[in-house]
């Protein structure tokens, strides 16, 4: 796979809530494995704070670094939700309620309810385009390579959906898992030497208990499939050597 | 609450398996609510790939940052565990085999079983404290303030036990939550009075969807207990004004 051809990700999850543990994050889990759907492979996730100083330190160290960032989290009309706010700092540009949101709004809303907190959700930084809200109507926004989404799973998923088109993904890494009741410390010297034989072949290895057995899972990952394929061949061939009956799963 | 009573804390997870989305992981979770009843408040959470200079580069961002930094996942016996290498370059120390490690695993396995793989597991670096592993043994290990532990989430959760009497905590925080079905942009105005009027209660305003019905938690933080009641009874009155019925919990 040619070094262009590696299109790259980074999550940034605001909230305290889930730094408190009161809510689990369950969006980096899911926008990797849809990203990596498209192409597009998670290299990083950051948690932050409802800080603006943090936030923004994040967005720029990731921005700078990943072909896309995807935040989630912080867009309501509350005195918490600061993203809109620190995205624009970040960028160092200006924010203002945008023009269309305020018209979709004031479609949706009684008079009496367009209070001044919910017109807070219109605020878009300068420059951004709006990403549809299928569901509850608040956009999300795209500001260069910076995608800024609610944080309750169901809209992310549907804001994913709204920007599908706009990204573009590079080549798509396969998988094949091969899971059994073997011991790492067993296969950890010839998996090694394969994953030497076998560069552009990632060869993780993760241990699990299930019931009261303990077992390994290998996972190979590569975009070139015919390599993929061989290097699997052969990893499976030496779980078997050693006794195990792998369980293969491919991805 | 003084800021000396502060005590932080970050999680690094390490492992390419939750950035591919394959694994999702329970232990940023698990950490901050186990480290929160200590008193000690989780700041930031990072994911990041099997690779050293990411392992360094975030280690040595975190560490200088907060009280405490809690690593899970890349040490165990296979050639894509290399969180005890990382950690020692991070901190510029050296790394060899562990004597009461070394010993400990000669206990526990036949001669032929204590392969170079499972050695590989008694690599700590210089300087470094063990942390008790009570289920699979292989230990975890503590430098300055960077405590080093397994991935999986079993092991996260015996190795904390383990350190439990090391760590010192700050005030407690301690927290209300208010949910009714209310919307947001209706509590918006008032709650950020109220924010205003107790700088020192956070208040966090988490909308859901349960069924086909929305509604929203507001959760307030403090560690002043009468002073977080207040503000409580108060936010409460409050939901109740605009027509719902708050469940109200205590964290």
């Amino acid at each position: 796979m040619a070094p262009s051809d590696i299109v790259t990700a980074a999550v940034l999850v605001i909230g305290d809530e889930i730094l408190s543990g009161r809510t689990k994050d369950k969006n980096i889990g899911y926008i990797a494995t849809w990203l990596g759907e498209l192409g597009i492979q998670v290299k990083e996730a950051r948690v932050v704070p409802d800080i603006e100083q943090e936030i923004v330190e994040a967005v720029n160290a990731l921005r700078a670094r990943y072909t896309y960032v995807f935040t989630t989290g912080g867009i309501g009309p509350t005195h918490d939700d600061i993203t809109a706010d620190s995205i624009a700092a970040a960028f160092g540009v200006g924010i203002d309620h945008h023009p269309e949101v305020v018209k979709m709004f004031e479609a949706r809303y009684d008079k009496e309810m367009l209070n001044e907190a919910r017109l807070r959700m219109a605020r878009i930084p300068d420059g951004a385009s709006l990403i549809e809200n299928p569901i509850s109507k608040a956009p999300g926004f795209r500001l260069e390579n910076v995608f800024v989404m609610a944080g309750i799973p169901m809209l992310v998923e549907a804001m994913l959906e709204s920007v599908r088109g706009e990204l573009v993904g590079g080549a798509r890494v396969a998988s094949v898992s091969l899971s059994a009741h073997l011991a790492e410390g067993d296969l950890a010297k010839p998996l090694g030497r394969l994953q030497e034989a076998y560069p552009d072949v990632s060869m993780g290895s993760y241990p699990f208990y299930r019931g009261k057995r303990y077992g390994v899972t290998l996972v190979l990952r590569s975009s070139d499939l015919a390599l993929l394929e061989e290097a699997a061949e052969k990893v499976e061939a030496l779980m078997r050597d050693l006794g195990g009956e792998p369980e293969i799963e491919q991805g």
